[in-house]
């Protein structure tokens, strides 16, 4: 935020907002890469597609969208905007809410009313957090979700009964197809399935992508997420949680998050930074399961219980290596 | 807060008390006019009479007081106590309990403990917030009275069971009695309902003589709050939201504070701020929608809705007329 | 927190070490005297094995040894550390987790994970509340056991369920064998389980041992630890909270460490600071039950409405006597 020059659209041109919009995807897990972003699109495009609910996709480009303009628009500080984070928690409310709620046009105002929301809740919260060096990370994007998830429970424009009974029907229908082999290979799957459900999609091969997108941009960040997700659901196996909720990935996805922001974001790589990284591992697991436990109305916890032990293991301030990255920024390089 | 004398209650006379209590009852909707005030109380006192409910006046009136010369007790800043800021709280405090509680002496003495803990839960709130350019509004009340509320359920010398089946069952054939005609004079009806509301009466005079107390004191707070009660009302209609809460005023009346807060106190009214506003009467109808689906138990929500979005609008400090008016005080004019 | 440098553990000696250990026990009631401490230990041990459940008390000791020894490993500020204040979260999750989870390998490891992070977790929050003079009490304690008290209903591998039926039932015998007759000598006991309940625990003697090390510690925290305890049963009687609620202490644990807190710790002992923790004392029996109904899954409050109601009175800094003591601070002597 040294930078405080403010931004205007019409002065990045169409390429250059594309990249800012590709960064925005790749922001969602600490990369300011376009390229990690374009393969973060595709999964989420593959997946959508592939599970037969196209519009998530395609209300996640608009979250992203809206979210990302809605900065231009109160003239946020430009060094933001050009790094992406403006339009990470839109593309994330972009996901959820067509998953959730039906499909009519409250919903797709909702859609847009919320990723707007985001970008200045965003704000607030950083201006609130910045005294003790954290970042509101996606719990812009949680609140603002939680609120509309929650809204829809009273007013029925929101809510699409039929299609939500289908799709939990729907859901039922491919758990019992899954079969707990436990071979390597069913592993690799669960893990991969853990990294794809950060944007809130259950298929391996998204995972796939968006792994192959944090290759492109940080090989730590890559190592992190495989670790993240493969310790998560490993724990939770080892402490008896449901097993169709291990193999959808859904202990995993937010220990995938904070494995990349403790292990490869706001520490260096290091022996200490690695077992602290761990540790806030295996506390996710429990706060996922704890966060599981209470959520009103079958809600879901989202990214939470990501922000919550990430804030938990960076409020301390450790200095775990010669020199502690900078805890309200991460975005040190674009591509 | 520049001011810092000690306020001492035998300085003020019977005159200057009485002024300052009406204060009290107007800053409820941030007016430190006591013409305002005055007409508040009558409006109350007409619609509790109305009701039947007549303890709910008598106990705003004793909340009022209580709450007030808390404040003198604790020595707090004299400017804060002779703008009517000690009050506010209390006032709503004393429409809460009698309202949801049984008609006995446990019921009364926590209301003086109720509304004499806003005085100090408002200083220690305002000491948090104050770095943040943010106020705790009427929080103080919200927190106080939940706990109040809640602790009903466990404790049953403050419940009586009795009266508050009798109560539900008035409210019930109270909704009975309604037409949904949509005829604009019952669209005004609701409009009115949903300003009374602020104070927890279902009264649509009551509203009235509310709206000419805003009138009196400051002509654009006056427009917000009507604005802000018709828009969240027809906002909750066409999202489906259950009719006889809308026609109750019970999607209106946080958003009728919203509506002022950000229309007419926090930023002087141009058309920036009119959007912002508007963005805002619409965010806490969300909000408000997802609160009445997670309290416990029935509470209520109180005006916590209203807390929650203005806090999230005001949080960014965005400069929206060419000199934003200060955060954290609002009284700048006295009558 | 004005000498920082950093502890090590090889330079305490055994003598040291087991000091520092015991004023961590003290710690739980604001005493850094390691007699206090000794006193403390002997009551939860006779307590846990009075009760049939000695794992209580090897937890205990467990949790305090390792949230100990993690603030030498995380190279914290040795001060702290030689006044106990790394150890009395830790040793109430021991005293937590074996009360209301099954004896097995994942609630063992649990309880370390568990009081390890509450070393940090106070850090953190102590970090984030430095600046309004305030401290997290027991609240790393609270927030951790939570997040593990949840997480158990959805990970069998915490959960016992036999041996927590088993539990429950015990506890309802146990309420059995209660007669109300109002004697002195039965308000006493029930003053006495309050004390105990500070740890989990539900026994008079263990209660007497705690006033006993209070007493060689600070007589004011004992007189407080004796009024707030009896204070609050008697509020919550006269309330007409449930009786076996009160005869188990359950309403007076946490308004004991707002007494000691109020009355003898962070105010110097005077009139005007005995009002105010009087005022204390009955505001934490309406958090209490306010808690008590909201709680989801039965899941214990812990010492949370202390710490709010504690926070409520902190807050607002006002200067009751002469000279205010440091809040952020407690330990002044040591033993």
């Amino acid at each position: 935020m040294v930078v405080t020059s403010k931004a205007k659209i019409s002065d990045k041109g169409i390429f250059g907002f594309t990249k800012i919009l590709l960064r925005g995807a790749a922001q969602v897990m600490f990369q300011s890469s376009a390229w990690c972003g374009l393969f973060f699109l595709v999964g989420i495009f593959w997946g959508a597609y592939a599970s037969g609910t196209p519009l998530v996709a395609w209300g996640a480009l608009l979250g992203l969208l809206i979210s990302t303009i809605t900065g231009f628009i109160l003239n946020l500080p430009d060094d933001e905007g050009e790094n992406g984070l403006w339009g990470f928690n839109g593309i994330l409310v972009g996901c959820a809410l067509p998953t959730f709620l039906g499909n009519n046009i409250w919903m797709w105002l909702s859609l847009v009313l919320c990723a707007a929301l985001t970008t200045w809740v965003r704000t607030g919260m950083n201006n609130m957090m910045k005294q003790w060096k954290i970042n509101s990370f996606t719990f812009p994007f949680v609140a603002s979700t939680w609120v509309f998830l929650l809204a829809a429970h009273a007013m029925n424009g929101l809510m699409n009964t039929h299609e939500l009974h289908h799709a939990a029907h729907d859901h039922m229908q491919h758990l019992h197809h899954l079969y707990y082999t436990g071979s390597l290979w069913d592993m690799a799957v669960y893990m991969m399935r853990g990294v794809s459900q950060v944007f809130l999609i259950d298929e391996w091969i998204t995972g796939a992508f968006f792994l192959l997108g944090l290759l492109v941009s940080n090989r730590w960040a890559f190592l992190w997420a495989v670790v993240g997700s493969a310790l998560a659901s490993f724990t939770a196996f080892a402490l008896g949680a449901s097993m169709s909720h291990i193999t959808q990935g859904l202990y995993a996805f937010s220990a995938v998050l904070t494995a990349i922001a403790l292990g490869s974001t706001f520490y260096r790589p290091c022996w200490r930074s690695a077992l602290w990284s761990l540790l806030g591992i295996i506390t996710t697991v429990f706060v996922q399961a704890a966060m599981n436990v209470i959520m009103p109305h079958g809600i879901a916890t989202l990214t939470a219980p990501f922000c919550l032990t990430t804030w938990i293991f960076l409020l301390p301030m450790f200095k775990l290596d010669k020199q502690m990255a900078d805890h309200t920024s991460w975005h040190t390089r674009k591509r």
